[in-house]
């Protein structure tokens, strides 16, 4: 896109035929500037790598690893297909019960207005609690597609190594069950754990984790007395290489619908094109109504205030991004090449990328769907049009608050006629690298050959908030090992790598979350 | 829509915050005025009845009808799917054949790209000549949508009398072997025809008709020396009641489409939605290329010069509008409750709604597809979008011309990224109510108790540009009868009608086009 395409109204030469100079022009939308304030890096190779030894656990893990890499099997075998209700409960039973093995007090199934959360506690007597985050359910199946049956849990070579193929072996039952194995290692050698452990988890985060807040909500006061969170992760990219991230940015979603009713256009079914001399278009409306909230070229939001909520990156935030861009040079070229993106809006390259990349919010069209798009020529005017929107929110903006906006904006052109309807939304999450946790988490990477990069967030969403802002605590999704798969076929865990692979076997992964546990023991 | 939508340009309002009024809303884009200069109106009244009697041609008609019928199943028997080469080549041989046993010196076959052509002549040594255009071709059934096979012309009940049942009993089979068994009646009563024929015959009108204009050209010197063109058509509508028409718009219809590329934008597939905050959006480039074509109600169409080459309405158009909006009074609210529409544009009503509906041109979204539709969320930015739209077009617009102008519009406002591919396009077609063709139809309704009414032109499409302005030939669609079900399960054409049924049977058809024949034979 021409940079001149997003100064100059276009709009308005299609309109008034107006030329693209003079006061128009300056008054055009733009998005908020970035402002960096320190050109400080975050470097994670100053942090200490955990010094810890526990050798009598790695053993055990090692002496034990058929029976850990049986009870992953268990789990996969278990189908939990949330959208289809497939197994849900029997999972849902499986893992409170496998909690209840490491000796918690309590854990016990959460009734929601969805499927069943879980809630499990359990006091070691140590001074710090750690709360792990798990998701049981998975993504639907099409078993054609796969080389082995997505349920079967068997294990089968691959580039890598040995990988353990089947729903869930990556995202997310393969490294949760990992950690319960460390854990149970760790029992198993010392008789407890260094920290307190609870547990929450839930069986819809495939379905956009609507009813989790519910399951917080009810334990809230429980869950903020810990230190932080835990998402049992296999982080490695198949370099070897890990990259953390601090934040997530949050998401507002909704469907924007044409229809014709008592204001005109046909309010029943399809009618014949032609009467669209006398006759309203549903079509044409959602087109000018969505044509309101962007520059013509889609990517400046025209809605008044939508940016108002932003704040500036925080000194934290600068100085992880400034850390980020010394990786960024060489991956941007690897990135666009893998998306078949040939350049980025307005060319932009390097920080400039990345600064939009992770601090700015979205707009974007999911999907547009009207009248009739096969083969050929057929002549009707629709009488309904719908658009799926959805807007990446950054901190400190909220869904419904955006949403507003976007209402109210619609309303003072006119376009009451469109209806919205909020689909999800929930905020963005930020943690700090200096959360005893996160720390921990990257003393420990350090001990295992990694030097994390961190990156102040992802462009990506997830429901955080109900950790960062709900119990104000920090987050961190980690552990070592390597997958690949998640929500397609041949989904995959590596468990035993080949000589020469840069990427961690389960044997590794577990002791990975055994340091991790012990360090966060001992820090401040 | 408000009315003050179409005259403040809210897309003024939406990129610059500038309120409804000034200047600027008083340059915006409106659609040129229609001036009415007469108030005469034609009056099909005023045309005498048809006084010819051919009692022994009506009498042989009577005595033949069994014999008549079972033509018409011969044809609604041989299947003649074009859209899937079904029984095509089978059908233009009995279509040539039945045409040589009038005793057409000449009837065959016309290669075409596509499927072949018909063209017959037949001279009777009459003063005069009429083209009869036919279409042999039909379009798919859905068999198990239909009472009876679509294929078996059964005779069957109906709550006007025995219809005939049959893809094609209707559209257009039913009407134009009717015609042929009146010539049948009166060769054989006569001996000859009052007028010499020529037939021209194609198996692709459903298809869009693309290679008909071949098939004219092939024999475009003895085509145009006929007085005028006859499509053989029920034109009763329940009531019993005849409209006629003078003209139809012509059409074009063209896709838009948007796809990543070397400017931006995802090239080989969709990608995650969160990469929006630094890739373009096919998506948002089409929205808003297309909101650049009309004004934000999408009534007014805002492509410089897309209105100028449309002419005022002629003097005897004006009459014949004058005359039409006697019956529309009553018509207007059935055709509304019909069609599902609450109110026209702008609550238009009457006269200002019929101007609007016979004499502009259109441009409408037929469809839109781009990225994921279906149930609840899933977020990607789609690398590709799709629009499918159409234009009505009136005297003197031609496809290749508007076509034109909307490129260069898309252009100059730096949408080069936008490609346009060109479906389908023909000019409008106008004949004149004066035409000796069209007085001898009139006066034939006449005889047969019906006062037709004679609309300027229809706000539909047909490709009678080839007879209009290929030949310079006046054409008209008539004859009385009922049928109905084109395009859909159970056609059907009423052969017997029940006892006060107000439309006709085939015997009535055919001596229609008997008196059409000897009223045309004897026109000045």
């Amino acid at each position: 896109m021409s940079p001149s395409l997003t100064r100059c109204s276009l709009a308005l030469i299609a309109v008034l035929g107006l030329g693209c100079t003079g006061p128009a022009a300056d008054r055009a939308p733009s998005r908020p500037p970035i402002q960096l304030t320190t050109a400080e890096a975050f470097d994670a190779s100053t942090v200490a790598p955990y010094a810890g030894d526990h050798g009598s656990v790695y053993r055990y893990i090692d002496a034990n690893l058929p029976k850990h890499l049986a009870n992953i099997q268990r789990w996969l075998r278990q189908p939990s297909v949330s959208a289809q209700n497939l197994g849900i409960q029997q999972m849902a039973e499986l893992v409170r019960d496998d909690y209840k093995k490491l000796g918690c007090q309590t854990s016990e199934l959460v009734p929601t207005s969805g499927h069943p959360g879980i809630f499990a506690s359990c006091d070691y007597g140590a001074a710090k609690t750690l709360l792990v985050y798990m998701m049981y359910d998975v993504q639907p199946v099409e078993p054609a597609d796969w080389r082995s049956p997505p349920f079967a849990g068997a294990v089968v070579d691959h580039e890598h190594g040995k990988v353990l193929m089947g729903r869930g072996a990556t995202n997310q039952k393969g490294p949760e069950r990992s950690f319960l194995n460390a854990l149970e290692s760790i029992i198993a050698v010392e008789g407890k754990l260094p920290v307190n452990l609870m547990f929450v988890a839930e069986g819809e985060e495939e379905l956009g984790s609507p009813n989790f807040p519910e399951v917080i909500a009810k334990y809230r006061d429980r869950l903020k007395q810990a230190s932080g969170v835990l998402f049992p992760f296999l982080s490695q990219d198949p370099s070897g290489a890990v990259s953390m991230f601090m934040g997530v940015k949050g998401i507002l979603y909704f469907e924007l619908e044409a229809k014709g009713g008592d204001w005109g256009g046909p309010t029943q079914a399809e009618i014949h094109g032609s009467y669209k001399a006398i006759v309203d278009s549903p079509v044409w409306r959602l087109i000018q109504a969505l044509a309101t909230l962007t520059t013509p070229d889609g990517n400046v939001i025209t809605v008044p205030g939508y940016y108002d909520a932003i704040r500036q990156p925080s000194d934290e935030e600068q100085r992880l991004l400034n850390g980020l861009l010394k990786e960024w040079v060489t991956r941007e070229p690897l990135q666009q090449k893998s998306l078949g993106v040939k350049q980025w809006i307005d060319g932009w390259t390097g920080k400039d990328a990345q600064l939009q990349y992770l601090f700015t919010t979205t707009l974007n069209v999911d999907g547009f769907g009207a009248g009739y798009t096969g083969e050929g020529t057929k002549t009707i005017l629709p009488h309904r049009a719908l658009a799926k929107v959805d807007s990446r929110l950054v901190p400190n903006q909220h869904p419904d608050s955006q949403l507003a906006l976007i209402r109210r904006h619609l309303d003072s052109l006119g376009f009451t006629d469109i209806a919205i309807k909020k689909l999800s939304g929930y905020p963005p999450a930020q943690s700090s690298v200096e959360a005893a946790l996160v720390q921990a988490a990257i003393g420990v990477y350090r001990k295992h050959g990694i030097t994390p990069t961190v990156s102040p967030r992802i462009a990506g969403s997830a429901p955080y908030y109900v950790f960062t802002d709900l119990l104000e605590l920090p987050i961190v999704s980690g552990g070592i090992g390597f997958g690949t798969g998640a929500h397609a076929p041949n989904e995959i865990m590596l468990v035993e790598p080949k000589a020469g692979a840069k990427v961690a076997g389960l044997a590794a992964q577990e002791k990975f979350f055994v340091d991790f546990l012990f360090a966060l023991a001992n820090s401040k």
